[in-house]
């Protein structure tokens, strides 16, 4: 209806989901969009027509508009590969890729993902949630946590990611609760309870008992000495609280802002005030976005 | 066709599998039977017919024979529960359960697991590898490694079980291997290589660092600096060196005797020399052969 106000389009593709912004004149979108054609579920040659599904209603009758782009559609089995820029360097910066096959009506343009050499370590869609805490916020220096699947930590300074590393945190507690013998003794859905805070003092303790409490779950159950719900939150603290042994020099000398989603960014944040350590939680839909409009902005300025 | 030879029958009843070793008056088993009917494949009920499926033609025409079984089949979700005993304990003793609906020919014994309060652990089949270990040397005091899908490490003294952990390394590397991130990056079957040895010797001094290290298997892929073969051979390596920088105070002042199937017993044995651990390996067929002909002499015993 009022597609001929929209000026650009900020997009942000990940493995399981895609996501869609659009933008008038205005600071705020004019209108949030989602489906589930997430990279992961497409063919190479069906991105176009995945985000047109999408963004169609919004495209102004005549031009051409900016369509931007981060995450996993920039992987090698994405739309295009967007190759990785190297730490230490700005989160975002150098140029954009821009796939060929798009609708005449959108000019797409992909974030790069940043890699580090040594230790070996890749992220994309991450960089530009710290181009937006820094837009936001641009003398911050320290550690940003980035919780999830694949939970990052980067430590930030003079506006440049220094260095990060990944833990497969949350893939490792779907696949034990989901995958493995102790899924018939717990309960996945309710696992941020008692038992959370002990189960991260213990790995954070003892990162090397770590596979022998996962079987001690499996024993108590047998044993009858805990409920599931609170076998379901020892999990969880154990696996975040060996995320947190092994990350000890990002977090020791704190505070740590945390970008994620609101229930795993509560428990994180939990399990660091347990070591004594501060922390602050941003949105990660606004920091997304702060990070999109940042690249928008270099865009405009490299298009003046 | 010897039928009429046999004496009693061992049996190993597993999850995934079925294994029953007919005896006559001698040491050695006339016949042995294998099938897929594992405890894990079976409704209650169904474990009189899997197992006479197998043995059928071995029971001899007239009289009635002891059937000895050891390991899941004894499971709450088994034939029937044979209940826990509880550590310190010999690894056998006590009475075995017998099932009621055993066919006519057959009078079915299993041997009980063994459990363990403080921490919480069970164990089921391996009491009586330990037993078997036992049978053939009885003065044996030290250190027991049973490495599988779940490994156990054991304390013996004076004939008995004195502690034991168990760490879901086997399921574990296997999860990783198949449902992660990592399946794109690895080769299952291609695990004991060059890489391996580093993974257990990264593990041992830095466990907390397990998580990251996984990623940078899937980041050194990307970065193309590392084969798929090498990433299996160190991610086989981390898992194994994660169970041993756990389990140190069972192997440090070594040696340790390793039961299990000969390519991971080769695994485990490479990585505690890699720690300066002597270890003696011993065939787990022939030891649980040796556990369920010493349950048949206590069978005997109790009899007379």
């Amino acid at each position: 209806m009022a597609a001929n106000d929209t000026k650009w389009i900020a997009v942000d593709w990940g493995t399981t989901h895609l996501r869609a912004w659009v933008f008038g004149s205005r600071e705020e979108p004019i209108a949030s969009l989602k489906s589930e054609e997430g990279m992961g579920r497409l063919n190479p040659g069906a991105f176009n027509a995945a985000v047109i599904r999408l963004i169609d209603p919004h495209l102004p009758e005549g031009g051409r508009i900016p369509v931007l782009c981060c995450g996993m559609v920039g992987a090698r089995q994405g739309w295009v590969e967007a190759p990785y820029r190297t730490v230490p360097c700005p989160p975002l910066g150098g140029s954009f890729k821009e796939p060929e096959d798009c609708d005449p009506r959108i000019d797409v343009f992909i974030v790069p993902g940043l890699s580090q050499k040594r230790p070996p370590d890749v992220m994309r869609g991450e960089e530009t949630q710290i181009a937006g805490l820094l837009h936001e916020n641009p003398e911050f220096e320290g550690v940003v946590c980035l919780p999830g699947t694949h939970s990052k930590w980067c430590q930030i300074r003079a506006g440049k990611v220094i260095r990060f590393q990944t833990y497969l945190t949350g893939e490792l507690f779907s696949l034990l609760c989901t995958q493995s013998i102790l899924r018939h003794s717990v309960n996945q859905d309710d696992w941020f309870n008692g038992g959370f805070t002990e189960g991260v003092q213990d790995s954070v303790e003892d990162p090397a008992g770590f596979g022998r409490e996962l079987f001690a779950l499996r024993a108590g159950d047998f044993l009858a000495d805990s409920s599931a719900s609170a076998r379901s939150a020892r999990l969880s603290g154990l696996v975040i609280g060996l995320e947190l042994a092994g990350a000890r020099a990002f977090w020791e000398s704190g505070p740590v802002t945390i970008v994620g989603a609101e229930r795993i960014s509560w428990a994180y944040s939990a399990a660091m005030s347990g070591q004594g350590v501060k922390t602050e939680v941003l949105d990660p839909e606004a920091t997304t976005l702060a990070g999109l409009r940042a690249a928008y902005r270099q865009l405009q300025g490299t298009a003046v």
